[in-house]
C-alpha cells in the first residue's frame, strides 16, 4: 500500500498546481514526475514558480495526451472548464486515475453545466456520473473512482456544515444565504486589472452578485447528500489578503432546534474526521492558513441561524482536498502530506 | 452665515478625532479651538497625531466642563458611550451645540439602551428626543437642533438605502440579514492583541455574531423613517485594511417589485444629495475611502433582494457625517469641508 | 491674481492623473476642463476612475494637440517618457503652461537621457533648460517657467533632505546610498503579473539593483544646486502598501560636523517652507500619507549619517509636487488645494 | 538514531514557539511533550494558539526548573533575554541540551552583552563559548554542542551572504551598511499601539536607527568566522506584512573583484547546503515565505556591491534555524521537519 505513486500535473503554472506541489513534496510516498504547460519553451519549474527553486527539478513540457501517462499513475488536471474535459477522457483511457479542479465534472447533469458555464461540454456522458471530492461526505464513492472532481472552495465551505445539519433535518432549505470573503488568490495567476495590488489592496467588494457558477454547485451536491432542496443565494467577496475563505451562512432551524442540537449534531457527525473542527468560538481565516482543516461554529440571533466557517481556499477549497481525494482513492491514510 | 464657528472636541485621541480634524482644517468657516483628553501631561497634538504636526498648533487639556465653552460654538464629543452622556447635559447648558459621537443617544428609549449596553443611561432625559444625524433623512430635525447623536458607522450603511425602500414598501421587513464588512480602523487606537498586526492581518473573521449593539440602532431609526418594523440580523466582519464598510444586504422586495423600480426609488430619493451614489456597478470600498460619500446598488437572486452599500467608516461612517451634521446644524452649505 | 486658471490632463487614465485630479478638485482656483486618453471610445471618466462619479463630469478625449490648448490655460501632462517630449513642444506653442511628470525635461543634458532611457529624445533643443520642479529648492526658475518637469518621486525625496546639507559642506560626496521602499502604485495602472495582487502582497522586494534611471536624477540635480559631484548607488524595494516612499540615506558628513549641526542646517533651511518637517522622530510613511509633505530626521551611526525621509509617493512625490508647481507659476499660495 | 526525541519549550505563547511547533509536528522524530508559560491559569494549548486546536494535546505549565527535564531530551527555550540566561544553567544542569532563542549567548563576551542590553548578564561564564547557530558556518561546534545560541533573525540574513565574502578575502570591511525589512511578525505577539494594525499597515519606517543590537552580533559573529574587524551599521524598517525579512547590503569588494567572482564564491561556499540558495534574480521574501531557506544574490552599482538576501524571520531566522540545530546536534538529516 505504501509503494509510490507518481503522479504528473496538467497546468502547472497556476497558483492551485503550486500549492498542491508544495503539498506533494511533503507527502512520504508521492513523487511529481511530470508538469505540463502550454508555454512552449519548456521553461524550469524554478523559472515560474521561484519558491520551488532546488525543491523540484522538473521542466514544463506542453501536454501530449497520447504519452503523458507513461510512468505514471495519476493525474491532477487543473486545466480551465470545458479545457479539463477535453482532456480528461483520453487521461483515463490512458489507464490513469484523474483527479479534475475544474468544474467540469462537479454537477449533476449537462444541461445545468451549460446554462451555467455557457458552453458544451466536451465529454457529456461521464457528467453525473463522477465522484465529488469531498471525502467527508462522499468517501466510498471516491475510494472506488478512476475520476473525482474536486470540490469548487466556496461550496466546499459552505457544503461542509450544512450537509450534517440537512442530512439530520435540523434546518430549513428556504432561505439559504451564503455570504463567502475570499483571499485574492482564488482569482488565479495571471495579470488583471481587477487584481492589481492598488485596485484591489486596502478594498472590499462584492463580485459575481446573483450570477456565481457556484450556486448550483452547492443545491446539487446538497441534493446528492442529503436529498434537500435548496436554492442557495451566493455572494462571494473580494478581500484584501492573499488566501483564505470566510462564509457566513444564513438559515432557520427547523422548529424548536436550539444552537446546542446543532452543534452536537456537527460535532457528531465529524467527530472522526481528521479536518473538520466544530469550535465554540467563532473562527477565523488565519486559524486554518496553510491547512486543511475546516473550522466551524453555529449561533443564533433573532430566529436565523447563522454558522461561520472557515477554510484555506488554496488548501481544503482546492489542492489540500485534491491531496486528500488522492490519499483516499489510494488507500493512503487520508492525512498525509497534509499535517 | 460664512463667519467662523469654533469647536472644541472632546476626547481628540482617537482615530474618529484625527478624521474629524483633518476635515475641519479643510473646512473654510471652522477653527479647532481646543482638544481635551484625559491625558493630564498637556501632550502637543503633533505627539499623539504625527501626521498633523505644523497643522494645528494645540495641546491636549483635560476636560473643564466648567469652562471647556468659552469662546466655542460646537462642540464634537468623541468620549466613549455613558462617558458621553455624563457631560452632554453640561456641555449644553454652558450654550454649545453638540454632536455626540457615542451611542448614548441614538436609540428611541432608555430601556433599549440600558439593556444593549449594559450601563444605567447617564441623561434618561434627553433620550429620544435627540435628532439623529443622517441629514438624508433627518435634516429639519437636525437643522433646528442643539444636539444631534452622530449614527453609527454599521447604521449607517444599512439604513442608507433601506430607508427609502421601506418608506415606498418596495421591500419586505423580514427577514432582513445585513452582513457588514469593515476595515480595523473600527476597533479604535488602542493596544488590543485581537487587532495586533500579526493577528489580524491576512485574516478575516466575524465578531459580535448574534449580538452586536447596532442591531437595534438600525431598527429602531428605520421604524422612526418609515414607521416599518425590523429585526435585522446583523453581522460584522473584521477586514484586514484600515478603513471602509461593506454591507450586504439580504431581504425580500415586496411582490412583484423589480430591481430596476427599486433602483428607480433610489435614484429618485437621493437624486439631489451630493453624499449619495446610487450606481449600477457593485462598489467598492476603495471608490468611497478617503470621501463622504455612500453608494449602494441593488441586484436580485433568486427570490432575494441583495443590496451592496460601501461607505468610509472614518468620513460618512463617522467624522464627514459629523462635519455634515455641524454645516446643516449652522446652515453651511452641507459640502464644506468634505469635497 | 486670484481668477480662475482652466487646466487640461493629457493621459488621465493612470494614478498620478487620479491623484492630481482628487487635489484640484479642492482646488479654489482651477477648474479642470479636459481630459485626454488614447482611448477611441471617449468612456465617461467615472467609467475609469469610479472613485470620482459624480465629483467631476469630463468625459476623455483624444489627444489632439492642433485644438487642446482652447480656452486652457495650463496642461499637466502625464505620458510616459518620450511619449511626452513629443507632445510638449506643440502645447507650448499653442500658448499652454506645461508641467510635465515625465522624465524628458528633468536632466541635464540629451546624452544622459538618452544613455539611461534607451531613446532618442524627441525634443532635445529644451533638455536642460527647464526648471526643475521642486519649488524650495528652484522657486524662482518655477515662477517665471512656460514648462517645469515634475520630479522623480524617488528623486524627491532623497535631494530634498541632501540638497541643504551639500550646499552647507556638511556631508561627504561619496558613498552616498540612497535605500528606497515605495507603495505599489508607483508601478502605475496597467496589469502586470508583477504587480498582481498574490505575487506581491505580503512580500517586499528590490529591483532595477544598479540600473535606476533615478540615479543620474539625484546627482544632475544635487550637482544642479548645490555644485556637489554625486554617484548615488541608489536601490528601489518595492513594498507591500498602496503608496508612500521611506528613503533611507547613508553618507558621511563632513569632519566633525554633528547631527545637531545637520539637524539645525534643515530646520534652518526649510523653517519657511510649508511642505517640509524636520522632526526629531524617524518618520513612517503613514505620517505623510494623503499630504504634500516630506518629512526628515538624521541620526549617526558609527561613523555614517543616516537620514531618514518620507513623502507620500502620488503628492510630494508626483501630483502635489505639480500642484505646489502650477501655484508657483502662476502666483497662488503654494499650498493652495494642497492642506 | 533515528529514535523519537522528546522536547519541551519554555516560553511557548509567542510566534517563535508557534511556528516552532508547527514545523516539529511535521518532524518524524520528534515528540513535543511540555510547554511553559507564565500563566498560571494553565491554559489549552488551542485557547493561546487556535491554529494548533486538534494538532496538539498540551496544556501550558508554569515553568519548574526542577522537573522540567523528567523525560526530555531537549529543550527550546523562547524567553526573553536575561530571563533565558537565568534557567538555561538549570536545564543544562538537570540533563537537557539546550537551543536557546534569546539573544543571552550570542556575543563573544559579557562586557558587549551588558552594554548593548543594559543589563547584568545572568550566566556570564558561559557568555563566549557557546556554538551559534548557524549550521552552515559553526557545524562542527554545533554537532558537539549542548547548548546552542540560536541567532537573531537580522544577523542570519547577513551573516550568512557576507561570511564566505570576507573568508574569502573578496570585500572590504569597511563600509558596511546592512539596511533590513522585516514583517511585524518580529516585534512578537503582544499588544502595543506601535503594532496595532490600523498604526503600521500601510505605512514603513526605520527604526532602532543607530542603536540596534544586532549590530555587533553580526560583526562578533563574522569576527569569528572570518576573523574580519567590521562595524556594520544596520538599520530596521517595520514592513507592513506578517513575516518575512530582505536585507540590502552594501560594501565594497577587494580590488578588482568582479560580481561574478562574489557570486562563484557563494556558490562554491554553499554548494551542498540544502537552505541556502545564490540566485540570478533579485530574491523577494515571498520566495521563501514559510520555508527555511535563505537566498541571496550579487550585484554591482557604481563602486559598490549590493547583496540582497531573503529569508522567514519566523524560520530560517528563529525556529526553523532551531529546528535545523536540533537536527545538527542530534545527528538527524538537517532537513528533517523543514522541506
Amino acid at each position: 500500500m505504501n509503494d509510490t505513486v507518481n503522479v504528473g500535473i496538467v497546468g502547472a503554472t497556476g497558483y492551485t498546481a503550486l500549492e498542491l506541489m508544495k503539498l506533494l513534496l511533503r507527502h512520504p510516498h508521492v513523487d511529481i514526475a511530470r508538469i505540463t504547460s502550454r508555454d512552449e519553451s519548456r521553461p524550469h519549474l524554478s523559472e515560474v514558480h521561484s519558491t520551488l527553486r532546488d525543491r523540484l527539478n522538473l521542466n514544463f513540457e506542453p501536454l501530449d495526451v497520447g504519452s503523458f501517462a507513461d510512468g505514471l499513475d495519476y493525474a491532477f488536471c487543473c486545466l480551465p472548464h470545458a479545457a479539463s474535459a477535453a482532456v480528461v477522457g483520453q487521461l483515463l483511457d490512458s489507464g490513469l486515475k484523474v483527479i479534475d479542479f475544474s468544474a467540469d465534472y462537479r454537477l449533476n447533469d449537462v444541461a445545468s453545466f451549460e446554462h451555467w458555464y455557457k458552453v458544451e461540454h466536451p465529454d457529456a456522458e461521464r457528467v453525473g456520473k463522477v465522484a465529488y471530492g469531498i471525502p467527508e461526505l462522499f468517501r466510498s464513492d471516491i475510494r472506488s473512482a478512476s475520476l473525482v472532481a474536486n470540490p469548487g472552495c466556496f461550496p466546499s465551505s459552505a457544503i461542509i456544515p450544512l450537509a450534517p445539519l440537512f442530512k439530520n433535518g435540523l434546518v430549513k432549505s428556504s432561505p439559504l444565504i451564503v455570504d463567502s470573503k475570499t483571499g485574492i488568490s482564488g482569482a488565479g495567476r495571471k495579470a488583471n486589472l481587477k487584481f492589481h495590488y492598488p485596485e484591489c489592496n486596502e478594498s472590499i467588494t462584492a463580485y459575481g452578485v446573483g450570477t456565481h457558477r457556484h450556486m448550483p454547485e452547492i443545491d446539487q451536491i446538497l441534493n446528492r447528500f442529503c436529498g434537500c432542496e435548496t436554492e442557495a443565494v451566493f455572494t462571494p467577496h473580494l478581500t484584501p489578503m492573499d488566501r483564505g475563505i470566510l462564509s457566513t451562512i444564513y438559515l432557520q432551524n427547523a422548529d424548536g432546534r436550539t444552537d446546542d442540537e446543532l452543534m452536537d449534531c456537527l460535532n457528531e457527525f465529524y467527530r472522526d474526521e481528521p479536518f473538520v473542527r466544530v469550535t465554540s468560538q467563532i473562527p477565523a481565516t488565519k486559524d486554518v492558513t496553510g491547512t486543511n482543516f475546516c473550522d466551524m461554529t453555529v449561533k443564533s440571533c433573532r430566529g436565523m441561524t447563522i454558522i461561520v466557517s472557515a477554510l484555506d481556499n488554496m488548501v481544503k477549497g482546492a489542492s489540500g482536498a485534491a491531496v486528500q481525494n488522492l490519499n483516499a482513492m489510494h488507500g493512503f491514510d487520508e492525512t498525509l502530506g497534509l499535517m
